[in-house]
């Protein structure tokens, strides 16, 4: 019902002026990543999401995918756009050309996603899974697997599937009960149940590529009894082309909150002989492959949350320029657009501002990532790869949390016409509300970053971050006297790196002696994480513009001082929450688990 | 799909312990408010809830109302549970013996309608509707619209309505186009169409009692030109038995996000020959009845949110108690129930610790409501009135805002299961959104809180308030070195107080000179507000619990116990936000309105 454009202008000023395309571009093997070329790439996938995708996403919230004689068949137009998706080579975009890829950078490929993802959540989810299958075939596959499989993966010809989840095994993989048996010719039989397996089957393709995490012919209880297997749809035939029907169905669609032109399926594995399979990797190794694919999807999880959120802000701002309702509070002969409302306003201000923290903070993890895959210097690659592992779990919790705030408030700027879905604010609302659960729900990530991110290195890759924010404030500091908003930001971004670096003090140190009460306030110390990182990503937005500004902006002046006051508006309603925190986070521990369980 | 259970136990510590029962039955008329007596009451009417009205709630999500020949039809099992509600007797509670009702306080009507509310959101709306209708009619109405319509409303064989939205106006009722002409009979015919009118039309009731906003013949442009009219469905014949059709009638439906079961009408009045209505009150004071009908619904309204957070904490705990996934932190030897992980436990506490202190709030506004309504002392009565007028947009606004994002903790509490809606999680999130927006949106509240409740007389009924949280902190002092709770809440509460003042000097400063300023900021403000007030009765509660263990509290412990803990935990988790909001309130004004409308 509401349109999407691309927001190609923020897009390339956090690509170009806050993350910097042209020292990714200079990394070996992104040549391709030229800043006049990627503009125009950038600008032929924004046609593709706001004309293509964009529009299909109300028909695929009313049209649910259907099961058809052990098919599933998606909504009106979804065969189609993926059609045109594909031979465009967009799904290819971030991989390499012997592949059949664009070979552009993940910062680049993060920005085309964002388009995706915003024109159509449900849609984009299918690539989604796709690229995290790439990802682990690239890492681990054999050669043969790669040659037989990446090309038609890489061009969008076949999808792919992530296959955990059973119902006893959620966040638990390690109750995951599916077996594997081997054959003698080397493959594998596989049984039993899978369920929520996104784009699990549909007819948009010849084949789905499905990498499936089960329990190995002697493998263990537990994670560390887990592989991971390749199972085709169709067995490919000597020439690589779709065969023999596999042995794998899907026998249930799930009837979802939101995101329904994803088909959600419940899979079977194995109800005849067996569904063949083909070891990925080495055996047992699993759930570390898993990760490998997982690691990826968290961010472009993050990155779902700022698309979504952009495109509610989008149709907030839309409708609180034409719904004209009441009077100006200083006074008008007649009506006013509900823009001019000061409570109106704010909230559109406060979207705007989380918006662009959360993109930058997902663009710049992107950029770590092709750091930490390319850089010449170890060192630096090492180091870069630190900052992905510590930034993802805090760019899918907090920009996912951050998403269903602002998809709720744009139904609030809409008043009562929100809450009917013809207005489709309300699907936005719902499709949101996927995020912070799937790929590791946001108390996993909290969890993660506490245990494995901060303490697990006694906080040393979080030293680099907080080091990098004072260098930033270092920056900041020559401007602040000059500028009303650079001293704004300067203030709060100090206090809350002050309050965060004491937050980690209290992890690092409570984690080993008291790891339920560190556990307890994981999701509050990212909360506070996600605040200050986004105030240091509002920082370098306002030094970037600034810098700009003073250069002679050429036309941009009134972008760049819109980002500026934006970043004053990040600082106060925002990021001045940071500090009040930690308070929680050092006290908070002593009441969470005090009651019994029958208290409750 | 969830069970429900009136929080029995909470409600009677907030009655007789925290709000006072004793004191508002000792009130003039209110006799029948023997606590024993409303003991039994509450049980009875949870009965009712539990067993008859919540089993229908997610029946009714499934089959929405339906137009069938100009009448709407309700989900299966409505109208006979809306049978056995009537003839129980509940929808009388807090009205006068002589109409019928059973001469309730407020305070213990607010306690029982929670049950409604809880059980069956969709349902609660049909009597909250008629109250509103009724309180109109016992104000304003002529000795003979009483006698003709109060016994039939207050019994519930005839349902209310309230009539005010147009297309053109919500917010805005001045832009109202509905309009009334006088007949010679002293009667009106009304034309126009109302949008948005909940339960509009329905088949439980053989009449219903529409209260109607519309231009009065002579009515001048603006809300000064409108009258409120009552316009039955069936005109009532000589015997005030349901005669002869009026031309009033529901002709669409609308596809809402949530609450399905509740018909949201589109009504056509005077598509043929005008439909009859007569003058309530007044001609040209409509706007002013409007209030009185939407006063006490703002507070059933916030009483909402209270309800359904209820209904999903109880969802989310019965879950977490018994989804077995994942070791404990500590170590255990097999998997464990997601209510011994700590993110999930503090997700728990945190819906816990806030419902009760919306709880608390709530009750406290029903019983100020029967304090100005009947206390002998005018003075007495004045302070209360003045206490309901400042609390009401809080508790509807910070009550509502809460219980959105508790039913989303909710379906995060389920992960993947909570995204099914199967599973009924996502039916509370659904139908929760509709609060904010109803009777007057949130925004709308701030802006009468901080304009009309606060800056009109200087701060005044704020200092009351103020003064009151600094007494209760007066009585804390005594305690605070021998209990670590009571000293958390006293400290926080310490700080939200005088943040608070500041603050509430800020708005009575800025409202004058700058309004738009303070109008930015007004959300703001009464979050600030929400979270004190409410800190304030968990103040309240923890000394109420403890007085009650020292005086030997009869098998009662572990509740008690869970009080102060819970207490302890608003202060550390929910309170303590609320003195970061000081500086948003008073710089924040500074970016909100700095953009031009093509900057966003």
């Amino acid at each position: 019902m509401s349109p999407y454009a691309a927001p190609l202008r923020d897009m390339r000023f956090v690509l170009n002026d806050v993350v910097g395309l042209g020292r990714i571009a200079a990394l070996p093997g992104l040549e391709n990543a030229d800043p006049e070329l990627i503009a125009q790439v950038l600008e032929e996938g924004g046609k593709l999401a706001g004309d293509v995708l964009a529009p299909l996403n109300a028909v695929g919230d009313k049209q649910h995918p259907w099961l058809e004689n052990g098919v599933v068949r998606t909504p009106d137009g979804f065969a189609e756009a993926y059609r045109q998706f594909a031979e465009g080579g967009w799904n290819g975009a971030p991989f390499e050309e012997e592949y059949g890829g664009m070979g552009l950078p993940w910062l680049v490929s993060t920005a085309l996603q964002e388009m995706w993802q915003g024109a159509n959540l449900a849609f984009g989810l299918c690539p989604l899974l796709t690229q995290a299958a790439i990802d682990a075939l690239r890492e681990v596959g054999t050669d043969a697997q790669k040659a037989l499989y990446l090309p038609k993966l890489v061009s969008g010809e076949w999808t792919g599937t992530m296959n955990l989840t059973e119902p006893q095994a959620g966040t638990d993989l390690g109750a995951i009960r599916t077996k594997a048996e081997k054959c003698s010719d080397g493959s594998y039989r596989l049984k039993g149940q899978k369920i929520f397996i996104t784009w699990g089957d549909h007819d948009c393709t010849d084949n789905i590529v499905h990498l499936v995490l089960a329990r190995s012919p002697d493998g263990i209880a537990g994670t560390k009894g887990l592989s991971l297997y390749i199972v085709p749809k169709f067995i490919p035939d000597a020439d690589g082309n779709p065969g023999v029907r596999n042995d794998v169905r899907p026998v249930g669609l799930e009837h979802k909150l939101g995101i329904h032109a994803s088909p959600t399926c419940v899979m079977a594995y194995g109800e005849e002989e067996g569904a063949v399979g083909w070891l990925v990797g080495e055996e047992n190794r699993g759930i570390e492959y898993m990760f490998i694919m997982m690691n990826n999807a968290r961010l472009a999880v993050g990155l779902q949350g700022v698309a979504i959120a952009e495109r509610a802000y989008q149709q907030a701002v839309d409708y609180a320029r034409n719904r004209v309702q009441g009077r100006a509070i200083s006074g008008s002969s007649g009506g006013v657009a509900i823009i001019n409302h000061p409570d109106v306003r704010r909230m559109l201000m406060t979207m705007k501002a989380q918006i662009e923290a959360m993109r930058g903070l997902v663009y710049d993890t992107a950029a770590a990532i092709d750091t930490a895959d390319r850089h010449a210097d170890k060192d630096v690659a090492a180091a870069a790869r630190r900052r992905v592992d510590l930034l993802i779990p805090v760019a899918k919790a907090w920009c996912t949390d951050t998403a269903v705030e602002i998809c709720s408030t744009n139904i609030q700027v809409h008043g009562g016409m929100g809450f009917i879905e013809e207005t489709g604010a309300a699907q936005h609302h719902r499709d949101a509300r996927i995020l912070p659960i799937y790929e590791g729900a946001n108390g996993v990530q909290a969890l993660d970053l506490v245990g494995r991110k901060v303490a697990r290195d006694g906080g040393a890759a979080m030293g680099e971050l907080i080091s990098d924010i004072h260098a930033t404030l270092a920056d900041l500091s020559a401007e602040t006297a000059s500028d009303i908003r650079l001293n704004a930001i300067h203030r709060h971004l100090s206090a809350g790196v002050t309050a965060l670096s004491s937050a980690t003090e209290w992890v690092v140190t409570t984690m080993p002696s008291d790891p339920a009460s560190a556990a307890s306030q994981s999701a509050v110390f990212l909360r506070m994480f996600g605040l200050v990182v986004g105030g240091w990503i509002m920082a370098r937005s306002a030094l970037a513009a600034r810098a700009l500004l003073k250069a002679g902006a050429e036309g941009d002046e009134r972008y760049l001082e819109a980002k500026l006051v934006t970043v004053h508006h990040y600082a106060d309603h925002v990021l001045a929450q940071a500090p009040s925190l930690l308070g929680t986070i050092t006290a908070g521990g002593q009441t969470v688990m005090a009651l019994a369980e029958d208290q409750f």
